[in-house]
């Protein structure tokens, strides 16, 4: 018999509440993929010769959910061919990576990247058969096989996949050239999201070159705050009329407090003569969230908060091999006293929204739905990264919505640079979400054709209204 | 078909939990309701004359969980009639409100509000069709005709509900005539509760006018601390004698520490003279805790504690309509450092009971259940305000009991200002309780006798038990 | 018809569920026991004349599991014969004692404890009637026989129960003569375990005492940090000869960063002086985590980490009673930030391996399954004391293994000091670990090759592998 994902996977085994879960499914599960925040790469769908390279390539190298699971048992980077910055020698024979990525797939039993994985394989790429040590040559030979036709380049899986909106994630200073050609072309799926974060690292040795790229792309000189400040608006500016109707702020922190004009300025001409610390960086961070808001009262961008993740926790990893390598781990995180300046000030202005993303599960119940269930600026985004998964679902959907309602929830986001797991993840969020719902219905919460709508809100409508992409 | 709330709501699908969930709900179903905490006015039920005004008057104006809710998706308070104390005209035509909330209904899907609203409607007013849109307006003439009906007065449901007693919520310095009312009428099941916070806030503008009425309804001159307790104990001896079995405390943390008495003395001192800060009252509260342990002790009186609220988070909505608006917002709680002074003194005091209520729920199996399985005097609340709903509940019951056994909570509060919501509330906790155990019978964990015997426990032994109404 | 815990208890009531669970079950209930971490006194198994005294002894007077749930309800700890030790007289009839448990045993409904004193009674004891106050002088009756017989002596039940190894916690200072005493007999499935927190307690008033003994027994003085890291070492190597494999460290937090050496003097000069106090303790404590990181990575024991145990939280019980009687309280926990040093210094080590313990579940999604997801050495130990229980498991398998996958777990420990109750607790682990992956398997997550894999690594396999027991 081949092996194929299991129809059923994700619903729960009760009969009642697995047949509920089926009827719903079956209304979204074809319905297009809306992509309001991702970090695919816009030269992937803009250059007509972008290919995906080889297997090893597509699956393995640039994704830190993968390595940095066989990293945990002992397996080194190098041996993954993960490029290292310092000169350090890695693997290049990619089926040897492949192959050791196969001996080691047991590890992702039960985990969503082995559910992500094994529909991707299967539905993108046709096969059928387990991936393991004997299988992997083959299967490797098979994606490969595949990859050479052109009906697997970038833009024909785009089509395949029935993406509505796919909005990628851009430096504030990036010039857009991908996006410049594809709207050329006609394409308006394709949207930028502005993230302005690289520039508010006022300690960061790199800071000064950020800004000179800043200053540069926004066509004028910045030598304080206002000049910043200036040079951000029309940077927004641009980034909207190329589509764009987001933006998005990491912090370790949703500290926000504004800054008096003295204390910006100086804070600010500390960091231009490059003697700005790590406590410039969080005042300065806290004063821009306000900014920030300001500027999406006014201009329309919905703003997008992700907080607490500790960004390169390993020193090592770091120095050789450079951030995003997986060792990214997330914070306690306090939302209700940190965010009150920023929501004082527009939490209650109907131009004004704001989608809050969080590592910490222990806000969901306590912070997050209680200020999602009263500022009508706020809305909480979904479960974020290491909680992107089945049981991360699950937990959020019953510790969110009977405080929140689920209408005061973001839908859906992919989050991944890993284009080809696109449909894995929003197929996984489509099957838990219509679970839930089933059992709500099982055990009559809601009647039916509640279960229906609220399913279409969480397949789509939700991340449409949420992202302004009903316009 | 007509409408009406599935009988079997709240119970997981499995056949064979079901079942024996059934069973089980059908043993405490019409218990009487014993409601130990609560905020319902005491004057609807002293005053012969009361009445619940107008549909929107009794379900919508009145209850923050309802408006926020709306609120929270942008309908201004002022369109849903809250009055405002700033002269900010608002709706006035309760048809018009009562529209909104129909239109807006679907918001609650999901929710405990909507539930607890379906449960009212039908089994309270005999509604039979789902409220939407469409059916606003007859639904509002039918409810609008029960409410002028004697049947439908608050004292006629109040007997209806088959409340065994009901605690309201009052300030130290109330001079409860309503209470006295109720009493002189032979009244026993109401009864008043202690909660002093008001006196407390030393930073307060309005301190030294709570004080005054302090002194005035005490009938004494309060110029230090020593006067001020004994004030207070004077009036805890007043609402005993009216039937009080238990005060009530709401703090931000549970810091406790005993002040010496030259800080006490200096603190209260800046009190009177108008010079108090936020630390001031900080360290007052943490010190008056401990007294109101010890009073606690010596007069038998059952001291509960609410901890974690941030009130009126939204400075705009508390300027113009006031505290509870349905923004007050939770914060991360820490009960073994600040709570241990106080435990400390009389956490083995068998004349001591501590009820605690907390609204962060890492701290139910990290902290609370750990506490209440071991000190004598501590007792577990119900799961309180965002979690008085069925995932809440189930959270609550899954990581409390295993720890603490079920013997050291104190069964179910429904905390409600919203009188004919009382019965609603009471059944969801029924229905979810009956369940778990049925979960436990259907796992083999505990026998059918034990759950019967629990289940009848959580609906009406326990909460005797906790505020020492069985004696 | 006679009592007996029922055969599927624990095993969720779907039954397609239940069916795999069930299947599952039967391939790991009789595998061996392997019980890397525990508290069993080494002179049970060493000494052939050791009994187990009465069946209050047995059961009730040393495992404050039980004492504390009779505590919490206002029992005396006089009353249930806790030895005092400030002269207090306390119950010496140990059946009166034991009826008082009986009396009381309906506390036990729905918790751990109440699981393994079932199992313990019917599977070692042979009971079959349920334990309450009618049945309780037979049930000791019954239970004292046994207990008279050859065939229920501590080495005796040590065969009987299938134990392949079992680690004991020592005192780094401990000569070990009972573990000397069994090697020499040629037992070798009994080890110790190096635990040496309490020559870390500077300012704890038996310090000197302690590192007196630790001078004696390493057979060398010990005036500076060098001398003291050298006796350590020294300790080390002998536990080591006698077949320990790991060491173990209890901390209130996982505080750990290095110290200068003349920060290092002068905190160890001041302990020698008798001025030591908690904030030099603290600063050692991160120190040493440091040190032993070190020395683990050099010499191959594998480093346990118990964190967040706020021990005698109550100065009266504690005063009259001493330490571990139920009194111990956690606290929240920080892992990233904290843990850091030791991670960036260590963790890439291939010869370092560091299992954590959380009383935190916060942490176990938010910190904990991230850090063993990306670090070679970090391990997640399982659910600990309070968390030890079907909720706990449950709790701890739904947020870990998504995100560390489960071989980034250590498999199960007992912990335990009650040595009947070790087959009861690893049965709880096996019921719960198969009910998990048969709920992974009806919702065809995983397949039933994975899923018995899988059951087999969670009963066995995983803590072999992670003690390095499998060598």
């Amino acid at each position: 018999m081949t092996w194929r994902p299991a129809p059923d996977r994700g619903f729960h085994p009760d009969p009642t509440r697995r047949s509920i879960a089926r009827t719903l499914y079956a209304t979204v599960r074809d319905l297009p993929l809306v992509c309001p925040h991702g970090h695919v790469d816009p030269a992937l769908l803009a250059d007509p010769q972008a290919t995906f390279g080889t297997p090893t390539d597509l699956l393995i190298i640039p994704d830190h959910y993968v390595f940095r699971m066989l990293y945990s048992q002992g397996v080194p980077l190098e041996s993954l061919g993960i490029p290292s910055r310092d000169g350090t020698p890695v693997e290049r024979d990619h089926r040897r990576i492949w192959q050791h990525f196969a001996d080691w797939y047991h590890l992702f039993r039960g985990t969503p990247t082995g559910l992500w994985l094994d529909a991707e394989l299967h539905d993108v790429f046709g096969v059928t058969e387990r991936l393991e040590t004997a299988s992997a040559q083959r299967i490797y030979d098979q994606i490969a096989g595949r990859l050479a036709e052109p009906a697997f380049s970038p833009r024909a899986l785009f089509e395949r996949f029935h993406i509505e909106t796919l909005c990628t994630t851009d430096a504030a200073h990036d010039a857009l050239p991908h996006h410049q050609a594809l709207r050329a072309r006609g394409e308006r799926r394709i949207r930028p999201t502005f993230r302005p974060d690289a520039v508010l690292q006022l300690h960061a040795p790199d800071w000064r070159e950020q800004l000179e790229r800043l200053a540069a792309v926004s066509g004028s000189a910045i030598h304080d705050p206002a000049s910043f400040i200036r040079a951000l608006e029309t940077r927004r500016a641009w980034f909207k009329a190329l589509g764009a109707t987001a933006t998005d702020h990491a912090a370790l922190t949703p500290y926000t407090a504004r800054l008096g004009a003295v204390e910006l300025d100086a804070c600010f001409a500390r960091a231009l003569a490059g003697r700005a610390d790590a406590t410039d960086t969080a005042a300065f961070v806290g004063h821009m969230l306000l900014e920030f808001a300001r500027m999406s009262a006014e201009d329309g961008l919905v703003m997008q908060l992700h907080v607490g993740s500790w960004r390169n926790h390993n020193e090592a990893v770091f120095a050789r091999f450079g951030p995003d390598k997986g060792a990214d781990i997330p914070v306690a995180t306090e939302w209700t006293r940190n965010l009150r300046p920023l929501l004082n000030a527009y939490g209650d202005d109907p131009r004004f929204r704001l989608i809050l993303f969080t590592l910490d599960e222990a806000t969901y119940s306590r912070e997050l739905a209680p200020l999602a269930g009263h500022y009508p600026a706020v809305l909480l985004g979904p479960p974020w990264w290491f909680h992107d998964s089945i049981n991360g679902m699950r937990r959020y959907l019953e510790r969110v919505v009977e405080t929140a309602g689920l209408m005061n929830t973001a839908g859906f986001n992919d989050d991944t640079r890993a284009f080809p797991s696109i449909p894995a993840r929003h197929d996984v969020w489509r099957r838990v979400a219509c679970d839930w719902l089933a059992g709500l219905v099982a055990e009559h919460l809601i009647d039916e054709d509640d279960a229906r709508a609220m399913a279409r809100a969480c397949a789509v409508g939700l991340a449409r209204r949420a992202y302004r992409l009903d316009a």
